[in-house]
C-alpha cells in the first residue's frame, strides 16, 4: 500500500516538474521574440490588455468571488482577505496601473556608451531584456496584472506564480494580458501563469536556472526568505525594510518633527517606514522630547535605550532585538547616538541596506551620511517613505532590492534590462 | 580510533571555518574604509604597490623557485608549468598592469543618473563599490596583482584565494599589494590571500555570503563550474567561449578570409577564439573552400556536417557534441545553415552567450544577427578575438561574463561597482 502511494506521488512529482519544464521552455521562446519586439508593438498588447480587463470586469468579479468564498470557508480574515478582494475600483486601478506602465519610455535598446576604437571598431553598449523573470507572490490578484505588465513593457517573459488563494482571479487577469498579447501579435507565452496551486510548483521554479533568469519574490518576510534561501537563479528582492531616521545635532526642529512623523506613521505597512529613530547625543534633551509628544499622539508605541527612556517616561525598554526588527506597525525603537559617526556605524551594523534618513542643517555632515551609510537609498531632509518607484518618478516598480548586484533600491521597467555589446567593423583582425 | 580522528577533522574544519570568517570580518570593515578613500588615496595605494613589485623582483623569484621546485616534483609540467613560472619580464608586465590600472579613470562616483522631482527631491544615482569580491583562481601569480589591483582601484576588499601551487609567489605579489595598501594609510585587509592551501577553503568561501559580496572565479571549465554549482553568492564568470563565426551570403571575400583565420587561429587557448563556422548555404560551394584552405595551411583540423565534407574532402564528421565542444584548439567545427536565421537559431542554441560574428556586406542582414544573437558580445565584420577588456579600451578586466545579471562581456572596474540613491530635500514629507 506505502509503495503504490509512493509510486502515485513519484509520478505526480515528475508530472509537475514535466509541466514546470514545458513553460520554462515556451518561456524561452517567447522571450526571444519579445526581445526584439518594436516599443509600438509592445505598446499595443499594453493598451490590448488593459482594455481587456475593464471589459472583463464581470468575469474578474465572478473569479475572485470564488477565490473568496474558498478562503473565508479556509479561515482567512482581516487583511489578507482584504488584499484578495477585487472591487469595481481595483479592477481599474490594475487597468490604470497598466496604461501608466504603457505611457514609460521603453527601456529596451537605450544606447548606454558609444564609442570608436582607434582601429576603428565602433562599440555600442545597449540595453535589453533580462530575458526570463519568474515572479512568486502572495494572494493579491493585482501584482498579476503589475508584474505581468511591466515585464512585457521591459521585453521579458514572465512566469507568474501567485498565492494559491487567488488563484482564480490570478488566472482570470493573466487570460486578460494574453488577450492583449494575441492582440498585438505576440506570443501568448510571454505572461504565463503556473496552472496550479501545488506549493510544489514553487521549489522546481526556484530550481530553473535554465528557463528563468531571475526570481522576483513579492510578499511577506517568509516568502522572500524561502525563495533567497532555495533558488538557484539570481534573486531581486529585500527581505526587510529596517529604515533609520538620524536626527543630528544641526537638525531643524519643524522639519524633523514632520519628517520623522512622517516617516513612521503615514503608513507603517510599507517597507520605506522608518523603524528606528537615532539621536544626536547633542541635541537629544532639546530635541527628542517634542519628537516623542508628536509620535505618542499619533498613536505610536515608543521601545528606546536607557538615555532615550530618561528623556521620556513612556519610552518602554527595547531589547538588542529591537535594534532589527521591523515592526510594521505603530511602534518606533528609539536610540541615543554619538553624532554622525554613531548614527552610521549603527545602521551599517543593524540596518538592512533598504533606506536611511538623516536630518541635519549641515552640509558637510549631511554629505558624510550619505556617502557612509551602506543602503540602497540615502536620504536627507526628508521622509523614509519615498522610497518608492513612484516616488522616484520612476513609474511602476516591481519591488526594491537591496542586494548589491544589478539593480539596488526600486526595481522598475530599466532594471528589469540588461545589456550587450554591438560592435561593427569593417575587416578588422587582432594583431 | 575512528572517533579520535573524526573529532580532530572536525576542530581543523572548525578552525578553518573561524579563520575565514575573521577573514571575511577584516574584509568588510575594509571595505567600509575603501569605499570612501578619495580617487587620489587609491592612486597612491596602487602607486606604491607597483614599486613594490619592482623593488621585490629578488624575493619573489625566490619565492617563486620554491613553488616550481614543488610543482615540478608533484609532476607539474608543459602549459601548467610555464604559467606558473615567474621571472624578471613577467614580473615587470604585472608591475606595468598595475601602472595601467592606476592610469584608469576612477569607476566609484560617476552620477549615473540625476534628477528632481516635481516636489523639489533631487535624486542622484551613484556609483559605489560592490563591498567585498572573493576571486579563486588557479596557480596563475600574476591573478593576485591584476585581481588585486583592480578591485583596489573599484574601490573593493578583495579575499584571494589562488592556486595552491602558487602559495609562496601568491603570498609574496600579495605582500606588496598590502606595502601599497600601508602607504597610502588604507587598511592592510582590503587585499588578503587565503593563507591557506587547504581545497576546502574554497567550499568555505562560496558560503561566506554575509562577507562576500560576488564571487569571479578565473581559470579553466572545472574550476568554473564548480564555483557556479556551489556558491550561494553571486558569480561573474563565463564557462566557455563557444564562439561563432557566421559567414552570410553577402559575405566579401578578402575580409571573411582574414576574419575567419584570425578567429579561429591568432591564439586557440582565449575565450575569444571561434570554435564553430557557419556558412550560408547560397555561398558555401563559392566562399567556403578557399576559407577551409587557408585553415588547413595554418594548421587547423576541421569537422563538419555532411554539407561541409562535400566541400573539402579533409573535413571530419561532426558529431552532435562538436556543436557545443569549446576546443581551445585548432580545431573549427563548421556547418551549413539557411541564412542568417539558420545562424541566429544555431547560435542561440548551441552557444554559450559569449561572443559572436557576422560576415556580410548586408547592412539589414547585420542589424538583424546583431539584434536577435542573445550573447554578450555581437560583431559585425571583425574577428571575435576582440572579446577582451583591453581590446575594448576599458583598461584591464578580471574576466568576461556571460551570466545576464549586472555586468555582461568584459568585467573591469567600472563593471566592479554598484550604485546608490542619494536624495536631498528640505524636509518633504510623503503626503
Amino acid at each position: 500500500m506505502a509503495t503504490i502511494l509512493q509510486a502515485r506521488t513519484d509520478a505526480a512529482s515528475q508530472d509537475l516538474t514535466a509541466e514546470m519544464t514545458a513553460i520554462g521552455l515556451a518561456a524561452r521562446e517567447a522571450a526571444h521574440v519579445l526581445s526584439t519586439a518594436s516599443a509600438e508593438t509592445k505598446r499595443r498588447a499594453l493598451q490590448a490588455a488593459a482594455a481587456a480587463i475593464r471589459q472583463a470586469a464581470p468575469a474578474l468579479l465572478e473569479a475572485n468571488r470564488r477565490d473568496v468564498a474558498s478562503a473565508t470557508q479556509n479561515g482567512v480574515e482581516g487583511a489578507m482577505l482584504d488584499r484578495l478582494v477585487l472591487n469595481e475600483k481595483r479592477i481599474e486601478a490594475m487597468a490604470r496601473g497598466i496604461d501608466e506602465v504603457t505611457a514609460l519610455p521603453d527601456p529596451v535598446g537605450r544606447i548606454l556608451a558609444d564609442w570608436t576604437r582607434p582601429n576603428g571598431l565602433r562599440i555600442q553598449r545597449v540595453s535589453v531584456p533580462l530575458g526570463v523573470i519568474g515572479i512568486i507572490y502572495e494572494s493579491r490578484p493585482n501584482v498579476t496584472a503589475d508584474a505581468g505588465s511591466l515585464c512585457l513593457k521591459s521585453g521579458n517573459a514572465a512566469i507568474l506564480r501567485g498565492g494559491s488563494e487567488s488563484f482564480h482571479s490570478s488566472t482570470a487577469i493573466t487570460e486578460c494580458l494574453r488577450r492583449g498579447l494575441r492582440a498585438a501579435g505576440l506570443p501568448e507565452a510571454a505572461i504565463q501563469l503556473v496552472p496550479t496551486r501545488e506549493r510544489a510548483a514553487v521549489g522546481i521554479m526556484l530550481r530553473m536556472s535554465e528557463h528563468i533568469d531571475v526570481i522576483v519574490p513579492r510578499g511577506g518576510r517568509s516568502l522572500i526568505e524561502r525563495v533567497q534561501n532555495e533558488s538557484r537563479i539570481p534573486v531581486l528582492a529585500h527581505l526587510e525594510g529596517i529604515c533609520h531616521v538620524y536626527v543630528d545635532a544641526a537638525a531643524d526642529l519643524a522639519k524633523t518633527r514632520a519628517v520623522v512623523l512622517n516617516a513612521k506613521m503615514r503608513s507603517t505597512g510599507v517597507c520605506g517606514a522608518a523603524e528606528t529613530l537615532l539621536v544626536d547625543r547633542a541635541i537629544a534633551a532639546q530635541l527628542l522630547p517634542t519628537i516623542l509628544d508628536d509620535l505618542k499622539q499619533a498613536g505610536c508605541a515608543l521601545r528606546g535605550d536607557a538615555e532615550a527612556r530618561a528623556l521620556d517616561a513612556a519610552v518602554e525598554p527595547a531589547s538588542e532585538a529591537d535594534w532589527t526588527t521591523e515592526y510594521l506597525d505603530a511602534v518606533l525603537a528609539v536610540r541615543i547616538v554619538e553624532g554622525v559617526a554613531g548614527a552610521v556605524a549603527h545602521i551599517n551594523h543593524y540596518g538592512s541596506h533598504h533606506t536611511d534618513s538623516i536630518m541635519t542643517e549641515d552640509q558637510a555632515t549631511a554629505e558624510r551620511f550619505l556617502a557612509e551609510v551602506d543602503s540602497a537609498i540615502v536620504i536627507h531632509n526628508a521622509s523614509t517613505q519615498f522610497a518608492d518607484g513612484g516616488e522616484f518618478g520612476m513609474g511602476a516598480e516591481i519591488g526594491i532590492a537591496t542586494g548589491r548586484l544589478h539593480a539596488r533600491g526600486p526595481v522598475g521597467a530599466e532594471q528589469l534590462t540588461t545589456y550587450k555589446y554591438l560592435v561593427r567593423g569593417t575587416g578588422q583582425v587582432r594583431p
